[in-house]
């Protein structure tokens, strides 16, 4: 995905906490609808020692909505009360962008 | 790593190829090496399906100057004729950010 910069990036960074019973559906959900949000414009995830979930919006407005989506509320909700050990949140903007793809 | 705003990461999405002699001495080489440059303040990784790296650093002219290193120079070409089948490189600044921490 290249986009005409600038728009904005969510890197969510995160440590996992040893019971995860209902973070799969959960974490499936919230990527569902978080692609029918407004402004959204796509969403990348990798998990070793450490999760990286890095989300792509076309404005800071678009990144509010969604957190306050209701339904995202609650998962943050249980995110913090049951999933996640910590977590980090950045909001950024991304200035500049390029790309290599091999012949 | 929480750090007054704005800093600027530097998201490094790729996938791999299947041949992939060489690359973790490299990895490791190019980690220590970037700890070690003026501005440098983070980094974390994570691959699965796909590999993110975010790497955190204090002005867009820190990010330049280690993009400019010449060992890194090497280590980015064997990358795109061996390692990498893509790679995508996003310059963002870092407006806002906020964390979580279990008790």
């Amino acid at each position: 995905m290249t986009r005409l910069t600038p728009y904005y990036a969510v890197i969510f960074t995160s440590t996992q906490n040893e019971d995860l019973s209902g973070y799969e559906d959960m974490a499936n959900k919230m990527e569902t609808l978080a692609k029918q949000q407004k402004g959204f414009l796509g969403i990348e995830s990798a998990r070793n020692n450490v999760g990286i979930t890095v989300s792509y919006w076309e404005s800071l407005e678009a990144i509010k909505s969604w957190k306050q989506d209701s339904e995202h509320l609650l998962a943050q909700q249980n995110g913090r009360t049951q999933w996640y050990n910590w977590y980090h949140v950045r909001i950024c903007k991304v200035e500049r962008e390029y790309d290599f793809k091999s012949k």
